[in-house]
């Protein structure tokens, strides 16, 4: 028998290819379209390459610190709500049990016909305790070690992302010609990642690749068109 | 009756707030991590103002189309297993029912004591596909515009953040001056929004602040020391 199997997807793997997904997105975005915006203003590379390694450093930092903290706060979150269905079981048990009807209520059920349902979720506080956090809060349980590990994850997909457009101008003569080989490696990146994303979430994947080549070209394109107005 | 407050609150408010803290913490970050960086590196202000409004505009349009993607993806999920869950209900409806069961089973409930509510659910098969999406999957329906002010609201909110740290590059007579100022007023910016992100998630507002400048921090500490290594 099939049990809640998107659920449980979402706790393992899920999570991690999300992380990736957020830092990588970006991580290739972002810079790639700074430098190109660079590119159309100055003539030096050094400057492209001083501008790419300080935002994909400052951008990894702020987007990790960033998921960091969002999930250590998802995990207070769910760790005050618990003790308070905790508490409210105990000191108010006929009002949580009316919520629980409640909930049911707007799935157009009578009092009547979830009584069974709610005498035996009395019967047991810690099964009723966490059906009031899915069902009533539409909370779940976070993993204790996602908030580093998040961290971490977001981080490096960025550095990662961030080192394939500006790894060109390591290697070119000139600003322009690293721009070049930037924008091609750059998209032909975008494309496999928006395919394998795309993958990944159950999107068509040709048309998640093209997507996210668009909002690269559109990023840099802005920039380039920024940058070339205010110079 | 207090009914699902949470749900309804993160249905409305909740997703605006969302999408503006999203936007802002990387717009006010990032763009001034990048200018710092560079001011220890580079000595003429137009080079970072040149590359703090290409960063500004490459990540507001970076991250405001992959919010949009990511609304309309969610919003294609979920109709998309709205309609295998109807298809279902209809096609194999004792395997539903017994999904059902199993949701509840979960909660260390007996098939005895929910027989009547998925007798119930089985009479209303509109209720008893909303409440699959919610209970087995845990998807709750997305609301339709979601997808375009999401984008518009993330956006906005990454480059007003962003015009924080560089606006006083335009008025400094030397990068280092502008930089002294753009830290100053920055972590002022910074301190005030984790303070008002704090009130807002239900986080202890002071602890919000100090970490919000703290994320700032060392993403420009990091940044700007990249800079000067790479220069």
């Amino acid at each position: 028998m099939p049990t809640t199997p998107h659920i449980e997807k979402h706790f393992t793997a899920g999570d991690t290819v999300r992380d990736v997904v957020i830092g990588m997105s970006d991580g290739l975005t972002v810079p790639f379209a700074l430098a190109a915006g660079l590119s159309g203003a100055v003539t030096a590379a050094h400057v492209v390459i001083t501008a790419g390694l300080a935002e994909v450093a400052a951008g990894s930092i702020a987007m990790g610190l960033g998921g960091f903290l969002a999930a250590r706060s998802d995990a207070e979150h769910y760790a005050s709500e618990l003790a308070r269905e905790e508490r409210e079981i105990v000191e108010v048990p006929d009002d949580e049990a009316a919520e629980v009807a409640e909930v049911f209520r707007t799935y157009g059920l009578t009092a009547d016909e979830t009584d069974q349902v709610v005498a035996a979720l009395r019967t047991r506080p810690t099964a009723w305790r966490d059906f009031m956090m899915r069902f009533e809060l539409g909370l779940e349980a976070p993993d204790p070690k996602r908030a580093l590990r998040s961290a971490l994850t977001i981080a490096g997909a960025y550095a990662v992302g961030g080192m394939v457009p500006l790894a060109p101008y390591f290697f070119a003569s000139a600003v322009r010609q690293g721009l070049m080989v930037s924008a091609g490696v750059t998209m032909v990146a975008l494309f496999a990642f928006g395919y394998v994303k795309a993958r990944f979430t159950g999107a068509p994947p040709l048309r998640g690749a093209f997507q996210t080549v668009l909002i690269g070209a559109l990023a840099a394109g802005a920039a380039f068109m920024i940058a070339r107005a205010v110079t």
